[in-house]
């Protein structure tokens, strides 16, 4: 049995049909429709010689077991956002699975070394805001203390509704030990961004995920009557933010793949008739460089201020969230471009912006590499996330190649582990 | 009996000990508190030779009968906003019962025109989004039509609160029968803003109200992922607000005592990792001047235009309100001039930023002027609103001069009615 790369489209189809409404896919990680992907999931690894179980944090694990012990990873998702699309994560999933089978049977059910494929748990964290979930355990990046106590729309607690799906935070820690004898990892994921479309290409290799500086920012200046207050006496914190809000993008646009992000803006008491007395802003910054992004940082951080001195009003920054640019493997982004070009002709490399399960696993120390197939209209978190079947079929063709590649840099003796 | 404004003072200091909390007055009209500040109203009345009763929109009429049927009227309103001060409303009512107090007693009971205080319901709309409720009933400018379906937040219907408190808005057209005999209106207010403190005045004449453009400006651009899309290919919808809101500066200030203000600013899907596909802003622009006033409004509606178009985003604009501007009485501005001349030495003319029951009042054709008191910060609507007990007590001096010089006036046969 060769690989058949329309397998996976129509399983795809099969999954959106399963777990998707009017509004789109609704596989939320811990709720009763993502199990339900799950049990849907395990139904399709009847008659593969291969053993399957979860870890301490809910990661499914479907190993193949090779003539070695050494392992090549692939990975996805089954949960996505709510009213999500019908590709973010199950595609990787489902090709990694296509993959898989394909081993299986090329091998008499024996490859050269163990493939494994993995179902990240929570990697949205669309539930409680906490996401890459299952792949930090993995990893060992993980931050239960804090995030036990974080609660869905609900009031429901993380821990607490991990536990009704049987998993304990405070075992997150025994999921490392899948780390052992992993010597790359794989990951396939549509791009979520407008380039590969706009470069009119089905294909590229992923270079690494951008860093991300993540900031809320709050300017303070006097709430005051929008009657008879003038304009001069104003401390108007609205006009502070929106200095910021443009000169993010001069910062953002001294470097090519850097991007700066204002997503939220809050105004208080936020009337018709009050001038804004409190301001509250989201800065998102990323770049795959870390010299850029603490340059980006430190330049909005200094405008900032700036903007506040010249609207009398004061300002303070709280980190979010940050994380470190992460390269990914060399040996592995030169395996990935052949795999592409040789499935589709050409290739362009790109970093992501988006995290990805497979930043944590690189920091695990596993090399690690993703490919990324075009998003139509770059359209993703939505219903309307689309991508051309040929080039899902060419995907799927193009990681099988590069599993192939893999395999042979592991017997090689090059990989980790 | 001589007229006694540290009985206003002590007056006051007693309604906010009963209507107050921590968080400041909570008179809100058509609940409980507010009804109790009537009630404690009500007793104050005791011994005065004078009718009290409600007029079908709420407001609460109290009428000294003089010789002539002509009447002069005062007012002020008991309702405040929830967690407001302890003055606005509040002094002018008290100040015009102080008033009233005087003409009964000086003239036996009897004095040459009818004395009317006029006790407005909802001048602030803080309940149901509805500002100068009893007033516009009063006018003839009330929209039932529209009114009636509002909502509170807990989704109590208008008509619904109304009710409960004795008031059918059906019959809000009968509320104009109290125009009748109206010779003169005066209203003494804070100031609410800096002026008259930053020029170290206690008393202004308040020369009309602003006329108010007041519009929801909607800009759609494209919601996109905040990691994976370029900067050049946004379609930034808080960028073009952003602009807009600091355009607006530009446009007001090449007027002297023009206003423009964004108060709310609203972002969709208003997350920190999702560029901002929808940005709802909110412009309230004023000025004495219609002319102004039209220019500013086109001026703001054209510059959003060329910044959607800048930022390959669309904006609608929907006007949530508009008055013109209302010229109050030359007679009467002069005779208040004199008033505060002769009880504070200095005076300043100033238009009202804020709307006042004055306003309506004015739209019914009754001879009307507003005097305002300073205000400590110019800060109102908030528990801090505070004013000096001396400026307090010049202020009902100076009214109490202003309603002789009235009564002279409508005497005269000069006024009204």
């Amino acid at each position: 049995m060769s690989i058949d790369p329309k397998r996976t489209v129509a399983e795809l189809k099969e999954l959106r049909a399963l777990t998707a409404d009017d509004n789109g896919a609704q596989r939320v990680a811990w709720t009763d429709t993502w199990l339900k992907a799950r049990e849907w999931f395990k139904s399709k690894l009847k008659g593969l010689p291969v053993e399957q179980h979860f870890d301490a944090a809910g990661n499914g694990w479907v190993t193949l077991p090779g003539a070695s012990e050494k392992a090549l990873l692939l990975g996805g998702h089954l949960d996505s956002v709510p009213n999500g699309g019908w590709l973010d994560g199950a595609l990787d999933e489902m090709a990694g699975l296509e993959v898989l089978r394909r081993f299986a049977s090329e091998f008499n059910g024996k490859p050269p070394v163990t493939i494994r494929l993995v179902d990240w748990a929570d990697e949205e964290g669309a539930r409680f805001g906490r996401s890459l979930l299952g792949s930090s355990a993995f990893a060992g990046t993980h931050s239960i203390g804090a995030d036990r106590k974080r609660t869905d729309k609900d009031g429901i607690r993380m821990d607490e509704a991990l536990r009704r799906c049987g998993v304990e935070m405070d075992r997150f820690p025994e999921a490392e030990r899948e780390q052992k004898n992993a010597a790359a990892y794989l990951e396939l994921h549509i791009e979520q961004g407008p380039v590969l479309e706009s470069m009119q290409l089905p294909l590229g290799v992923v270079l690494g995920t951008k860093g991300v500086e993540r900031h809320a920012i709050t300017f303070h200046g006097q709430e005051a009557h929008s009657g008879s207050t003038p304009m001069k006496v104003r401390r108007d914190a609205l006009a502070a933010a929106a200095k910021l809000a443009l000169e993010i993008r001069s910062i953002a646009g001294k470097h090519p793949d850097a991007v700066c992000t204002i997503g939220s803006v809050k105004t208080f008491p936020g009337i018709v008739t009050a001038v804004v007395g409190r301001c509250e802003a989201t800065l998102d910054q990323r770049d795959l460089d870390a010299g850029v992004l603490a340059q980006m940082y430190r330049e909005a951080k200094e405008a900032s201020e700036r903007f506040a001195r010249e609207e009398k009003c004061t300002v303070e920054w709280s980190r979010i969230w940050n994380i470190q640019p992460i390269a990914f493997h060399p040996a592995l982004i030169e395996r990935c471009e052949q795999a592409i070009r040789e499935t589709a002709g050409a290739v362009h490399k790109l970093p992501s912006g988006p995290l990805h399960d497979a930043a944590e696993v690189s920091r695990a120390g596993i090399p690690t590499v993703m490919m990324f197939v075009q998003s139509l209209g770059g359209i993703s978190h939505n219903k309307i996330e689309d991508t051309k079947e040929e080039h899902l079929e060419m995907s799927v063709l193009a990681l099988d190649r590069l599993a192939t590649k893999t395999v042979e840099w592991i017997q090689a003796g090059k990989a980790g582990a």
